[in-house]
């Protein structure tokens, strides 16, 4: 079955201490879109501007990713640089040039408003709101957020809550959602705000998840090198959701090895600047990893 | 088969936001005898004062740890006392008051020479060292330590690394002994220095082992209240200690499961102030988490 991906398609130029790589594809949609096409085809909504290049057209054709709703506006396309320390673990934001992305509004084409799987990707609250508007009985939607939604949206963010089933942010997000630094209280909380389904990522610690079939603690698989981590969240829960619309059977019988291939998608994705890692490997790669994964959880 | 731990046997006073709670049991000796003993006898070297409460040797008599080679000196127990933050991620310490740990030599009582499982609970590296020139071919010696040793006496660490099966220690310990902060590259690193079982622990976000059989992921048990961290790790060693001391057949075939029994154990560790918690824990309510951690991490 496929996936409904709506989020952000930009330009990133991304500095490390080691590297400098200007204007690579990126923003969530894209990130969430080629995680998930390694397992159900995907649909996206998004925009990009006049100047988008068309070698990432083509990457995301190879992806086999239908863009009947990728939206191309008269104006430039969003343009998002960063710098990350020498321990990748913190970056700043150097520049944001919004861009077309400052008017998108996400229109579906008719075949997309009957999506069974959607993922709303990080962009702001009203625009999720929006898409739900126009879908006719999703049967899995998933939303992910960033704290500048916490600061600038939260209520649009809360009254999104109980539209969705499964809601997927960072710790330090969960913090500043539910004013507690711990993880299962924050999970608890947000439980309550609406969402059945409440993933907590914790970068290279993996994430834990809170549902139905009670607590998941899911491992990241190991990186020896980390390259790049931009998008990694977006891979993660692009992998999530492209693996549930493939499987057969229940959310809850899929959503614990749905995070696994979402974790080992997105640990491709940091051992690449942008999605250059992660557009060399193939399925049979990912599913080593998995295997790995379950040699190194089993006790 | 009973464990031999060596390490600190103290008073700790420990303040957080909510609670004040003056001369506990402490020490790295104390948490970690009282960890491995749900799993294995214990026998226990260490140092107390004259003034040390007759009320915590009754504690260790409950727990059935030997005392024959705890030392009685003139002068004062160990006191450490230190603070909270209101997020339990950092503490400062207040005050240290090395009493008759000043002049601590481990001497080991001859019945103690030939023990199999020797756990040098966090101390002095020189300690450390003096502890296995007294043994007679032990099976598996595993060390602990702390950031202290590092900046005051890393050349005495380093030297007992070939000397030792497993090392243990924290992530930014991890980091400031090898100067790497990516986990995988330190483990890898530290076996190069030569323990063949090298745990980084992560808090609240589990452990990490390297060794012979691969890389293990443990898991931290998600806690809802975490009352007082002191004294976790020790107790995390302590019970992996304990259970491999019980446990039949090679160290590769159970390490995995005695680092989930570490775990839990610690896990009861932060839920009191000092031991009061953990003193109150039966074997049975270990099992029960240890089947929950076996929930929580199938997939």
């Amino acid at each position: 079955m496929s996936v409904l991906i709506v989020g952000s398609t930009a330009l990133d130029s991304i500095k490390t201490p080691h590297a400098e790589n200007p204007r690579m594809l990126g923003g969530s949609a894209s990130h969430a879109a080629v995680a998930a096409s390694f397992f159900s085809p995907v649909n996206l909504v998004g925009v990009v501007g006049k100047d988008f290049p068309k070698k990432y057209v083509n990457l995301y054709h190879r992806h086999k990713i239908d863009l009947e709703g990728l939206q191309i506006a008269a104006g430039k396309t969003f343009h998002w640089s960063a710098e990350y320390e020498v321990n990748m673990n913190h970056r700043r934001t150097l520049l944001t040039e919004l861009g077309v992305f400052e008017q998108f509004t996400p229109h579906l084409p008719a075949s997309y408003k009957k999506s069974r799987y959607v993922l709303l990707a990080n962009i702001a609250p009203s625009l999720q709101h929006h898409v739900l508007d126009q879908m006719s009985k999703p049967k899995f939607v998933v939303a992910d957020t960033m704290d500048l939604w916490l600061n600038i949206a939260k209520d649009d963010l809360v009254k999104l809550l109980p539209r969705i089933d499964g809601f997927v942010l960072n710790d330090s997000e969960a913090h500043q959602l539910t004013e507690s630094d711990n993880v299962v209280a924050a999970l608890k909380r947000i439980h309550k705000m609406g969402p059945r389904y409440v993933i907590i990522k914790k970068g290279s610690h993996g994430s834990i998840l809170s549902g139905p079939g009670g607590i998941f603690i899911c491992p990241a698989y190991p990186l020896h090198n980390v390259c790049d981590p931009t998008g990694a969240g977006d891979s993660f829960v692009g992998g999530l959701m492209g693996y549930l619309a493939s499987a057969r059977g229940s959310i809850d019988a899929n959503i614990r090895r749905a995070m696994i291939y979402g974790s080992v998608t997105a640990s491709f994705c940091c051992e690449g600047f942008g999605l250059k890692k992660t557009t060399t490997v193939k399925r049979a790669d990912i599913d080593r990893r998995v295997k790995e994964l379950e040699k190194f959880t089993k006790f």
